[in-house]
């Protein structure tokens, strides 16, 4: 590639970003106007539930070592023998219906990107949860602070993303139980969109509430909700202490949960997809009805991740059919319950972001829209099963996002819409180009992608050839350039920092 | 990448291939048991079908330098001024509906291939009408009949695939006027599913059927379709004499045309959804009118191909939004008329098998599935807005055409797809990979794909670190190696080279 094509390349993406550099005009989440895709009929959503109470009054559901949930099980009527609690039909149905909000407001500390979560809103947001992330240049490595506050930034800026995530990598250079302080620092000091909080110690869920408290004010966090936090079954019928712990912190100061069966059909639940939605209907629902004893009215999601391993090695596999199934199914329980449910995102198998990547993460993607997910973890970054975050993926996948919007949003049937001015304007054999019509819509006509390239081949190889992932390299790069970080009271600023050094001060570092 | 190691990964790869080999297995075509997703309510799809009587009644629509058409149409009741045709409302729907079918049987020389196109089945179909091919070795290049037998043979070999499909590339190194003659040929002697025809000239629609008398005998061509052909608008709102003739003779047949608006939105019809589909709707009335006429009861499809301009540099855009709208719409206006219908694909601007690729054809993939395409043309290999057939572009797509039958397939609610045994045999804490019932399914459970790696990132890396390209160009390669040629009697094969030769001698060559 010549020094003059690599230029040409340079300013294109420059400017490419420059599109994406005001997120203040885009909407703060998706209101949905295109109706939900059910592949279940009603007999085959009533058999999962009467299996999932069958399996909830049978089987029962362990609460491991964490006696605090199953002595108040044990009071609101549940069978207790030891951790296992077994529940009367249709007990945790009855709890949750009788106070759980359909729908609830997560506010953002610039209360412009204020979420709603619940009923016909979809909010996206980050990856969470790897090790490593992956760029062109360096490739894989482990995470740093400095990868965290980037992908912060990312998300920051782009208009795609509702939601500025939790742990969007792991900065494994900071202490493993120091490193929620910083987390929360960068979501709150690099983005000005709601975040999540930190759920590996019942004590850092309570320093997020102290550090949002900061931010937000003491009287605001406990009638509002400012933080909603991943909570995850260990799966099969098991929840532990560490997530149980975590979940009754935010549940007391009624921040929201999202309580997800975490499954790799085949190995954590049954091969099929009906006995894998009944696993996971039976976890979500005494899970939440728990959450619902500590609190009740504490805004709690319905979540569920669900892949399928392969039967042949046992790895993780994404993006297949059956995993879509089971979300559209899991969607459709949800609302039946009445909560807003989490599932889906870019998920995929590929180390890289290829075409397996892409493929992978679309079908999840799509899938994850139609049926209808309020709240989609993961729908930018996620490389290699969750193990990498991807920068150059974490770009593709913002315009896949972007694409999701302007889906939901269905078709214009207003007489504008209809375009018969157009028709009578044009008629057989000439084009729309240049009609009236198509003018006065040129500038909202079809959505516009950053990481296509659609000019000819001859211009294509003309700007060097690239490939989708190095189209999305110049992007990151461009954006990480020219961010520019929300206002923040530099009072709130320090009174975090002292936080942070008072708490890191507090006990020594742990490795792991 | 060293010896050992690229012998590893093409051992892997024969492997793989070995599993594509034995197309017997599958089935003809997918018999869908999943709801249609539709988008639009009935309000909706009721103003498209007045719009478009409106343009039928009033803007009318072109057929151009083709009186027999006109003729025909006069006499049936249309208002005739030269060549431009006006329809009263509802003139074209009562002709459609008096004789077309909903559904037809398109004989393959192979019967155990017959597909059965409309209702509930989806036709899987590769790419149509390539000049150029690409694969990772030799690049870009024009195709030839080489390439052509090529993607016969892997369409053959593929389970994914239904159809032989018909100018899978554009053999650009025999003469065009004598083409044809050698597709159809390669379509017979290299597959036994069914194929398609000619349209470039009624004399090479003549042509097609001759041959297939050929194979299938005189009578039961006249009363069976053993031919599906492709016949676009020239869009917008004109037909033009070369798709005419070619339609009239296959209908006169009695073989089967796919009648298919081809529009860029924005350029061939309105910037908007239902703008354009009243157009698309206004199109295919009036085609598909016509063929009735010309011998009620010819098997038709309702087509649509559908994608939309870029505002700014007016260039062709796939898997985006607003023409998944557009395909969701065709497909229920179809489904209400009563008639198969054909849309989407493998669709996308890339040059080349990357992430936008595969993100582009993901997109369409999944939006025509649930949308409820009958007929799938370009399912598999396209890429460059149609401009290239990628030879590891078509394993990827066919790779995506399984996960749409196995999606397609929807879920099992027997004693064993629920799972309860497995349930009660694994309870908490444990895992289900040895679980009776996970043995007793291992071989059904899940989608298996053959081009993603799903391995740790180590092994991954081990195997020479490919991307998905990588791998699809070893898979390729494995199975054109292995492919056996399916039975054709020497005595047809011979009346079919005697045919060609005859055909060639009568004119000379003409190269554009």
């Amino acid at each position: 590639m010549s020094a003059r094509r690599r230029k040409k390349g340079a300013g294109r993406q420059a400017k490419l970003a420059a599109r994406l550099k005001a997120p203040e005009s885009t909407a703060a989440y998706i209101d949905r106007n295109i109706p939900y895709y059910e592949l279940l009929n009603e007999e085959e959503l009533t058999l999962i539930e009467k299996n999932a109470d069958t399996v909830l009054e049978e089987i029962g559901i362990e609460f491991s070592d964490f006696p605090e949930a199953v002595n108040l099980l044990r009071k609101a009527g549940a069978n207790v023998e030891g951790e296992r609690v077994r529940f009367p039909r249709g007990m945790c149905r009855e709890i949750i219906q009788a106070s759980a909000p359909a729908e609830y407001t997560q506010h953002a500390r610039n209360s412009a990107r204020n979420v709603v979560i619940g009923g016909d809103r979809t909010v996206l947001v980050p990856a969470y949860g790897s090790p490593f992330v992956r760029d062109l240049d360096k490739g894989r490595r482990y995470a740093t602070i400095e990868d965290f506050e980037n992908f912060v930034k990312l998300a920051y800026m782009s208009p795609n993303l509702h939601h500025s995530g939790g742990t969007v990598c792991e900065p494994v250079d900071i202490p493993v139980n120091k490193r929620h302080l910083d987390m929360v620092f960068s979501h709150i000091k690099y983005s000005d969109k709601p975040f999540m909080g930190s759920v590996t110690h019942p004590e850092r869920a309570e320093d997020t509430v102290n550090m949002a408290k900061l931010v937000f004010g003491d009287a605001f966090v406990e009638e509002n909700t400012v933080i909603t936090s991943l909570i995850n079954a260990n799966s099969p019928l098991t929840f532990d202490a560490t997530m149980l712990g975590a979940a009754t912190v935010y549940a007391k100061h009624n921040q929201a949960t999202m309580i997800s069966p975490f499954l790799l059909a085949g190995a954590m639940s049954p091969v099929t997809v009906i006995g894998t939605l009944t696993q996971i209907l039976a976890e979500a629902l005494a899970g939440i009805a728990y959450v619902q004893l500590v609190r009740p009215g504490a805004p709690v999601i319905f979540g569920t991740f669900a892949a399928a391993v392969s039967m042949q090695s046992g790895a993780p596999t994404f993006g297949t059919p059956e995993p879509s199934l089971i979300l559209n199914g899991a969607a459709a329980l949800a609302r039946r319950l009445g909560l807003p449910f989490r599932s889906g995102g870019g998920l995929c198998a590929s180390k890289i972001p290829d075409a397996q990547a892409a493929y992978e993460s679309a079908n999840t993607l799509q899938a994850s829209a139609l049926a209808g997910v309020n709240f989609m973890l993961h729908t930018a970054g996620w490389l290699e099963g969750g193990l990498v975050m991807g920068y150059e993926k974490f770009i593709m996948d913002t315009d896949q996002a972007g694409m999701i919007a302007t889906y939901l949003k269905g078709v214009d049937i207003s007489e504008d819409g209809q375009a018969m001015s157009a028709l009578r304007e044009v008629g057989p054999g000439s084009h729309f180009l240049g009609a009236t019509h198509t003018q006065a819509n040129f500038e909202k006509a079809f959505y516009r992608s950053n990481v296509s390239d659609n000019n000819s081949f001859e211009q294509w190889e003309l700007e060097g050839s690239m490939d989708a992932a190095q189209r999305a390299n110049g992007i990151w790069k461009a954006m990480l350039n020219d961010y520019e970080k929300p206002p923040l009271d530099p009072a709130i600023e320090e009174s975090l920092i002292d936080y942070m050094a008072r708490r890191k001060a507090e006990f020594p570092d742990q490795e792991y």
